[in-house]
């Protein structure tokens, strides 16, 4: 199988965690397509992903799989063990929960104020601003982290005992905040402790 | 179970919906929150869901998992029989990826529009508004029905020949878009086809 991405960028990193978590890395070839250069708007991009981002995976039969937690899902059922998902249907459901929470309240927000409020990737690959919403969606984001931090206080992954794809998205989220320069507020203790026995696994140091 | 919802409502239309087509609405006491009153902001609902936000459902245990996406997770999980988020890891990566489409690029872009450019469920429960933000997520809304029209043109679902979350999603834009008088193109006929038969569905129309 095939992952296009732009190596180091936020939602590349999703994947690229999720294949070294699941011992999956051999297995890709990694195909780097030009971001900063507007590459992913082309429309030789877009006629494997309509909707213009990386990373998508390709399967050997040519099918593209798009959106992360699409990928990581894919990536969590080809070996038959799920780890980053989700066994019970309970686990399942509140690991989709945090996923979806740490996507819009602090991934997306991030990437909104990013791309609205600063100047982001260039003229020529965003297109249409908003800047009040960009400064607004920081505000969300600054919100978001507050919130993660809450819930750290009472278990050691987003999810609860075990990480999980929640933990993914939301360490996406902050690599993504240390780019557009939103600091982690200092009382968030649950928060920067996570983030460093996050930032500390085989899947993610290494 | 219980599930939290406001009858009618675009979101708590897809769970209504999802628990029909599993025939497990008979397992589930449903809770009205008087969403046009602002008792979603009340402290007493955020305890259970921080996102203030309906639907939510809870469990025996006092669980309470919220997001449409992670509720229909379960319940599709329960019975050991998905049918709504698939069973093969394609079948699960491509129904995931699709849903995320209708979800971001309709009927998020829709709920958008309609709590900012328009003035939504009243000053007092929308506070933060930007209209054009509001209106240009309008013109995305557009955007997504002539790409989910695409889709439909060579599949009777949006994520293959089985009925899906993703269909479900993309019904709950059309009601959403209903409300927020945001007509579907004319010449989008797969489009109107595909909602048309949909519609029809027993877990809907009855």
């Amino acid at each position: 199988m095939k992952v296009y991405e732009f190596p180091g960028f936020p939602n590349p990193a999703r994947v690229r965690i999720a294949l070294a978590e699941k011992g999956l890395i051999d297995q890709v070839e990694f195909v780097s397509v030009n971001v900063p250069e507007g590459e992913h708007l082309s429309d030789a991009f877009r006629a494997k992903n309509p909707s213009a981002a990386v990373p998508m995976l390709e399967l050997e039969d040519g099918t593209c799989i798009a959106e992360c937690t699409a990928i990581t899902e894919y990536l969590d059922q080809i070996d038959g063990a799920p780890t980053l998902t989700g066994k019970s249907p309970k686990e399942r459901a509140v690991i989709h929960m945090m996923q979806r929470r740490a996507e819009a309240g602090l991934l997306d927000a991030v990437a909104t104020y990013f791309h609205h409020a600063t100047p982001g990737l260039g003229a020529d690959v965003e297109g249409y601003q908003n800047a009040e919403w960009g400064e607004h969606q920081k505000e969300n984001a600054l919100k978001g982290m507050r919130y993660l931090d809450g819930v750290l206080a009472d278990r050691p992954y987003l999810a609860g005992n075990e990480f999980s794809v929640a933990d993914i998205t939301a360490f996406a989220g902050l690599i993504f905040a240390g780019f557009a320069d939103i600091t982690v507020p200092q009382d968030c203790a649950n928060l920067k402790d996570w983030h460093m026995r996050v930032s500390a696994r085989p899947s993610i140091a290494a």
